[in-house]
């Protein structure tokens, strides 16, 4: 038989899953928008972040409706806790998204400083992450939540990777300094939503597992 | 007369204080270290993030197990989720001065670029920013948690002012990039922990008055 809290929590998830895609798409769009130097879409993921934000309380509220209406036992209490924390990630990715397209339109301001190759790619591994930890959550999938978890160090490879680069180019080129300057910073919005995938990914082995891999997820 | 529930409340109230006074202290010794040289200071810093996250866990479990066994009314549920979600933005805090430490520890290979001035006060001026946050929490003082919010901006004011001048040291002079990029993610560095003081100030809001300001708390 099924519980009507059952129906609120089924929900909530659908709410999730939905503020998932916003953020995953605000994200591809931030970089879309840089790597085709498109103004007016990096204008769009900034203004698209409202619709987040205004998700990102309703979420709030349904869980703390739900907790103050059902009075839930404990694994559905964990539920919500988590729930609460996972949007709080997803809001954030999506604020991210926000600050690579406000580097995107001052970038545009110079010609190309050298194509984008490393940013793309880890672009994407972030997005896969994001994906993928919502889909562990919605699963409720330990092994694919762990991948995420590995998944942080191969981004933090690339951030380092292009940190050198870039303060290489800059030390070649004065001109090249505000550009290079930016795309470090791009490269540390991504860094920050594989941190925010990797939180969600370590919630969801805390919510199934009920102990926590925080703080020592890779060592594992 | 008092209720069971309140012990616990006390006793999580306690926890976040203490939770905050750590990620305060992290954020002062790691400015500390950056200002006089210090690495031994900084290493203690990054080492001393620890405690920050097994105090996390800590708290995070007692508001589950408080949730658990209390099957709390709408207003200490209401606490409860808001100090799961404070709890979350403290040990990022700790995150945040752990970066600092390292920056610092980067910034030590070469003579200071400049003396530092504008960032030990944009620190002093995000400390504040968490203590007052906190303490709006404590107090419910809506007055505080709104003043917290307005600082935000005076904190950003700083970043950008800094980027800014950085910039212009690292295109005089190539020797200076790497320092200049440092102190650059410094002030990123700061500029967040003002961030997640913020989100704490504006959850105290939304606990006292029902109502949440997010997304718009300086507009009011």
């Amino acid at each position: 038989m099924q519980r009507h809290i059952d129906v609120e929590l089924a929900g909530l998830t659908d709410e999730l899953v939905q503020m998932a895609t916003l953020a995953e798409t605000a994200i591809g769009l931030s970089i879309k928008a840089l790597v085709s130097r498109d103004a007016e879409l990096a204008r769009q993921v900034i203004a698209s972040d409202a619709q987040i934000n205004t998700l990102e309380i309703e979420i709030d509220e349904r869980c703390l409706r739900t907790m103050a209406l059902y009075q839930p036992e404990a694994r559905d209490l964990r539920f919500l806790a988590m729930a609460l924390k996972i949007n709080n990630d997803l809001e954030r990715m999506g604020d991210q998204a926000v600050n690579i397209a406000e580097r995107t339109l001052d970038l545009l301001k110079e010609p190309l400083l050298k194509p984008l190759i490393d940013i793309p790619r880890m672009a994407a591994l972030a997005q896969r992450m994001v994906k993928d930890s919502l889909d562990s959550f919605i699963r409720q999938d330990v092994e694919l939540a762990r991948s995420v978890c590995r998944r942080d160090d191969e981004v933090d490879r690339y951030d380092d990777q292009l940190f050198r680069e870039l303060l290489t180019y800059m030390m070649q080129d004065s001109k090249a300094i505000t550009r290079a300057v930016n795309l470090i910073l791009v490269s540390r919005h991504l860094e920050r939503i594989a941190d925010h995938a990797t939180n969600i990914a370590e919630d969801v082995v805390y919510l199934v597992q009920g102990r926590t891999i925080k703080h020592h997820a890779a060592g594992e």
